[in-house]
C-alpha cells in the first residue's frame, strides 16, 4: 500500500523522524475519526495545466499521490503540471512524490503547510509549519539532483535529541514565547517557536519567512485548504482548532517535462556536466568533498540497507500495540 | 524605455544597489562591445505551457520584459507559463518582472542566475551567484505579497558599505579562500566567498545552497545560458572567462493565473485574510510589528518619493561622463 511506502523510503533516506515512528500518531488520528477512510478523492477545478483536489479528509499519502500523478499527466500534455490539494493531512515525505516526476523524464516539485511552529521575523508567536519544499531533477549517468528540505534551520526531531541528551540546541534556531532568542530544547513546549531558515534578521531569517510563507499560500490559499495558523494539529491528543479557514491542510505539487525547455537527452548531460563541476569544487579546509543534493540520503540508504532499521523500543511498542489491535501478527 | 524604468523601480523600492549606480558599469559593457545593440531576441523551443528564449546578447531588461510577457500570454492560455531565457545578462531586479504579472490576476516569478560569488556548503570555492528568487502574489484590498530575495543571508553591496566604514561584516556571511569563517569586509576580492542563506551547515547552509543550486539549473540548465562557476562577469574590467558551457546568463519566469485553482475574487480575499493574519501577529520583544513581504520597499517608496533619490558623488560623476560620451546633458 502506499502509505507503506512512503514510510519504508523516509527510512531508507534516513529521514525516520517521518518513518514508522508516525504510525502510532496516524492509528491514534483514525481511532479518534478524524482520518476518513472511504475517501472520494477528487478534482474540483482544473485548466490545461493545473488542478484543485479535494484530499477527502483522509491520510496524506492517498490524495499526494493522485495528485502527483496528475501533475505528471499535465505535464505530459502541455509541458508543466500544478497541482494544489486541500482536506488532506501529513503525507510522509515531501521528496518522496518529487521523485515520481524522475522516471517520466520530468523535474518533481512538491510542498505542504504544517502546523504552525514557525515565527515569521519580528513576531512572537508561530504562525508558519516547517513547510518543506523538495524538488527532484533527473541526470543521465549522474545520480538525479534531490533537494528535500524544511524551510527552518533543523526539523523538529533536533530538539527531542538535545533534550534526551541533556543538551542545549544553540542559538540560532529558536525563540521563547516573547520572542527572545532560546537554546532551550523544550522551548516548544513552553510556547516558544522555531526560527525561520536564516535564523535572526541580520542573518536573513526574513528570507527563511517568504519561503514558508510562498508554501503555505501555493498549498493552502491556492486550494482552499487552512494557512498559517489555522492548520489543524497532526496528533490526536491536540484538540481541533475552534476556527478554520478552509479543510484540512494543503500540498502543491509540479511536474516539468525537461523536454519542454530542452531535449530530454541533452537536458540530462548538461545536469551531469552540472554535478561533475560542483563535485569537483576544491573542499574546504576540513572537509572531505562537496555534495550534491541528495547525497547524504544516498549514502544513508547503502548503510540502511545493509545494517536494517533500527527501532528505538518506544516505536516498537507502538507499532505491536496498534498490530495487537487491528489483529495483525508483529515481529 | 524599459531598461530606464527598472532602474527607477530598483531606486523607488530602495534596492539602490541595482539602480543608477549599475549605468556606468553598462555602459562600459558597451564600450567593450559586449552588449549586442541590434538584437533579434526570439523564441527557440515551446511547448503550450513552457518556452526557451534566447536574448541574443542584449542588455538583459529586453529579454526578461519579452520572456515575462509570453509567461503572462501562455498562463492565459492553459492557465500557467514558464520561461527559460538563455544569451542575457543582469537584467536589474527580478521584483519589477514578477511584479508585471498582478495586472492579469495573476502569481509571478522571476529568477536569475548571476556570475560566481558564494561557496556551496563544505566548498572553498565560489560556484553559484547570488542567485535572487522574486514572488509577486495579489491580494485584494490588501496591497500584493511580494518577495524579491537573494540566496545569500546579504548583498554584496554590504561588504561595500561595511569597508567604507571600516566595520567587519560579522560571522555568518564569508569564508576566505580555503574555506575558513571571514568578517573582513574585503574578503571577496582576495579570493573569498560569500554563504549561501543559513550561514554553516548547522544553520542550515545546506538549504540556501539547494535554492542558489536551483536557481541556476532553472535559469541555465534549462534554457542553454551558462551555469555556476562559467556565468561571465557582468562587468567589463573583468576579461570573459576562457571556457563557457552555454550562452550568456540564464533566467527563469513563471507567471500562474489565480483563477486556475481559485476563482480571483475569492483567492484575493483569502490572501487578504492571509496578510491580515500576519500583520495581527504580537510583535517579538523589542519589535513594534510583523512585516509582510513587500512592506520594507513600500514604506522606502513613500520616503524617497517625497525626499527624491539620492545620489552619492561617485555615481553623479560616472553618470555625468556617460552623458557626456553620449553628448547628453546631465544634472
Amino acid at each position: 500500500m502506499e502509505c507503506a511506502k512512503v514510510f519504508l523510503a523516509a527510512e531508507l533516506r534516513g529521514h525516520s523522524t517521518h518513518g514508522v515512528i508516525r504510525i502510532g500518531d496516524y492509528f491514534k488520528l483514525w481511532e479518534a475519526g478524524r482520518i476518513n477512510t472511504k475517501p472520494n478523492v477528487r478534482i474540483i477545478h482544473e485548466t490545461p495545466s493545473t488542478a484543485v483536489v479535494n484530499g477527502d479528509g483522509t491520510i496524506g499519502m492517498i490524495p499526494a499521490k493522485f495528485s502527483m500523478e496528475l501533475a505528471i499527466k499535465k505535464a505530459k500534455d502541455v509541458g508543466t503540471g500544478w497541482v494544489s490539494t486541500n482536506n488532506s493531512c501529513n503525507f510522509g515525505i515531501a521528496g518522496y512524490y518529487a521523485m515520481m516526476a524522475l522516471e517520466h523524464d520530468m523535474i518533481g516539485i512538491t510542498m505542504t503547510n504544517a502546523s504552525p511552529l514557525v515565527a515569521p521575523t519580528f513576531s512572537a508567536d508561530a504562525l508558519l509549519g516547517t513547510n518543506p519544499i523538495a524538488i527532484a531533477i533527473p541526470a543521465k549517468n549522474q545520480p538525479p539532483f534531490i533537494a528535500d528540505f524544511a524551510t527552518t534551520p533543523i526539523n523538529r526531531g533536533k530538539f527531542t535529541m538535545a533534550a534526551k541528551k541533556g543538551e542545549t540546541i544553540g542559538m540560532g534556531f529558536a525563540q521563547d514565547k516573547q520572542g527572545n532568542p532560546s537554546e532551550d530544547p523544550t522551548i516548544l513546549e513552553k510556547g516558544g517557536s522555531m526560527l525561520p531558515l536564516g535564523g535572526d534578521r541580520i542573518h536573513g531569517s526574513h528570507k527563511g519567512y517568504c519561503l514558508g510563507a510562498i508554501v503555505d499560500i501555493f498549498s493552502a490559499v491556492f486550494s482552499g485548504a487552512n494557512f498559517g495558523p489555522f492548520v489543524p494539529p497532526m496528533v490526536a491528543y491536540l484538540p481541533l482548532l475552534d476556527s478554520k479557514v478552509g479543510e484540512g491542510l494543503g500540498h502543491f505539487f509540479g511536474a516539468m517535462r525537461i523536454d519542454a525547455f530542452q531535449e530530454a537527452d541533452v537536458f540530462k548531460s548538461r545536469m551531469d556536466l552540472w554535478i561533475e563541476t560542483f563535485r569537483k569544487a576544491k573542499p574546504a579546509v576540513g572537509q572531505t568533498k562537496v555534495l550534491i543534493p541528495g547525497d547524504p540520503e544516498r549514502e544513508r540508504e547503502v548503510i540502511i540497507m545493509a545494517e536494517g532499521i533500527e527501532l528505538i523500543p518506544q516505536v516498537e511498542a507502538d507499532l505491536k500495540l496498534v498490530a495487537d489491535k487491528l489483529g495483525l501478527t508483529f515481529g
